[in-house]
């Protein structure tokens, strides 16, 4: 009687869940954005403070937000990024949107998890020009700094672990779900357009899902760029390899997220693609060996702009004014 | 009867609106600061997002937010500002709070109004280098913009007009109200320390509020910078008589609000003072003979720190995102 009954009684449940929509998922290669389930609010709201301040560069001038700026989908929207005293950066900035959901960070992964890679532009001299004891000494002047830095972590003495944990924290909360395909997989069927679910459907069929896949769209591996064709790139960067140190990573990056995708050009590590359509066009040749119609090209950028969630929402944060014993940037010199 | 009841009718009236802290308001030279009492929201919220876009500069990098930071009391908190490919600014970037109660805009006067200031970063060639052309090019090319713009004027055509009117209305809502000394002056009494009220008797009696005085303590008037003592300054400005060509208006230069003025460092429109305590010292000397003791110069500056308001909370704009048609910003050419 229990085993006749349990399938039933676990059915009504699954429904009651909405766990048919899960069932549905689970046969796609591509997952709904979650948000985080557990942050630590003080930290968050910490971390979002120096994400916006430009104190952690030399210049006083350059922030996280510079480069990954939440106006516009956590980018620069330039194909590399402006450094300290405008040098050119080497490559495209990766947006920090979803960024916790990568297998590492950086485009060659050479930082394990978000705060490991939060260090890494304040003390680059091509990007903050900074040094983290340098930063330390400008946190640790400012009063109300020192006091949210205590009522977070329970200590006196503000350190760079302090710093990167806050700013990883905060950039946990940067995610973007419900976005019109997520709405789809979750059972809103006339969430996508028929061209939108015919691009999807493209989109897997062709090869695409191979690499982008999972909550992130991409994100989850490293690929060589350029399987079937060689990509000439504008960039020197030789990816993986710089991390490795084995010949057989050269060219190979980190797949990037494509949610989002519409707000994040130009694409590719150097930024060479300014429009979906060219990357789209790119993509299909040289990593699939396919060329794409000028109607396939399109239903598929039709599916990737259905890719855009909810952007993070939160009041612009005011930043505690410097002391008199505040050591000033250095913006010029 | 009714001539000996109307008086006290008037008082009770006026107790009840809070009208006598207004009477005793009425003798004291700075006034508490008034949010706009009009203002067109669609505007505004366009405005917000113009004030944040940084494809209004050549370079894709630079917004009107970069050099006037509202997390940072509005202005970039270095002596002068980084203007496209890192020149450096020949002046301080004034604070854009409060800026709509200046009698004129930029230090030497030379825009009447909020709207014919946000025009001229756009286009100078050391600021945003763009072109007001190319920046209502790009703004046309994106089709949310579009939509925005025509739902505020009603026009198929944006041009530079609506821009600056949308940016200097968003702007007309940077006031910040609700500053401790506010709350004194409309009848808050504990709302002061003695060494703070002992701090505004000084700068009354000294001579200060003769040029920082109504609303924005200053910013409505023009005055020579270095009165009694010269002002060697470490800038080239020269000030009002680059606009009225007249020799006598040398080195006056608007008088700076003092709203938030703990935030707004450095100081003077070359930003050579990196603390109240320089500025007050300075001030004292050059502009009225006055050599303020230790304890006199700290209580001015403890009364300029009840001087800082509630400031702008808002939600931080997500940009429309470029379509294939926008023309790419030119960050290195």
């Amino acid at each position: 009687m229990l085993t006749r009954l349990a399938p039933l009684a676990f059915a009504a449940v699954a429904s009651l869940l909405g766990m048919s929509a899960a069932f549905a998922q689970n046969q796609e290669p591509i997952q709904p954005i979650v948000p985080p389930q557990q942050v630590n609010l003080g930290m968050v709201e910490l971390g979002k403070k120096l994400y916006f301040d430009p104190r952690l560069s030399k210049s006083g001038f350059i922030s996280c937000n510079s480069c990954h700026n939440l106006s516009m989908g956590g980018t620069d929207n330039i194909p590399t990024s402006i450094g300290d005293k405008w040098q050119q950066g080497p490559i495209n900035a990766p947006t920090v949107l979803n960024s916790s959901l990568n297998v590492a960070q950086f485009w060659d992964g050479r930082a394990a998890d978000l705060k490991a890679q939060a260090g890494g532009p304040i003390a680059n001299p091509g990007e903050m020009a900074f040094s983290h004891t340098l930063a330390i000494g400008i946190l640790a002047s400012i009063p109300a700094y020192q006091r949210e830095f205590k009522q977070v972590f329970g200590k006196d003495k503000i350190d760079i672990e302090q710093v990167t944990l806050a700013i990883a924290e905060f950039e946990k909360t940067l995610v973007t779900p419900n976005s019109r395909f997520d709405q789809w997989l979750l059972g809103k069927k006339d969430a996508l357009t028929a061209d939108e679910q015919a691009g999807y459907k493209l989109f897997k069929e062709s090869g695409c899902v191979a690499c982008h896949n999972g909550p992130a769209v991409g994100g989850n591996s490293f690929q060589k760029m350029g399987i079937v064709q060689a990509y000439k790139a504008s960039s020197p960067a030789e990816g993986r390899s710089a991390v490795t140190g084995k010949d057989i990573d050269r060219f190979t990056f980190k797949v990037p997220t494509l949610r989002n995708v519409e707000m994040t050009y130009p694409y590719f590590h150097d930024g060479a693609a300014n429009t979906l359509t060219q990357a789209v066009d790119v993509m299909g040749r040289l990593q699939l060996g396919k060329n794409f119609t000028k109607d396939e090209n399109a239903k598929i950028v039709s599916f990737l702009k259905t890719l855009t969630g909810d952007q993070p929402s939160f009041t612009l944060p005011i930043l505690p004014p410097s002391s008199d014993t505040t050591p000033r940037p250095s913006p010029f010199k």
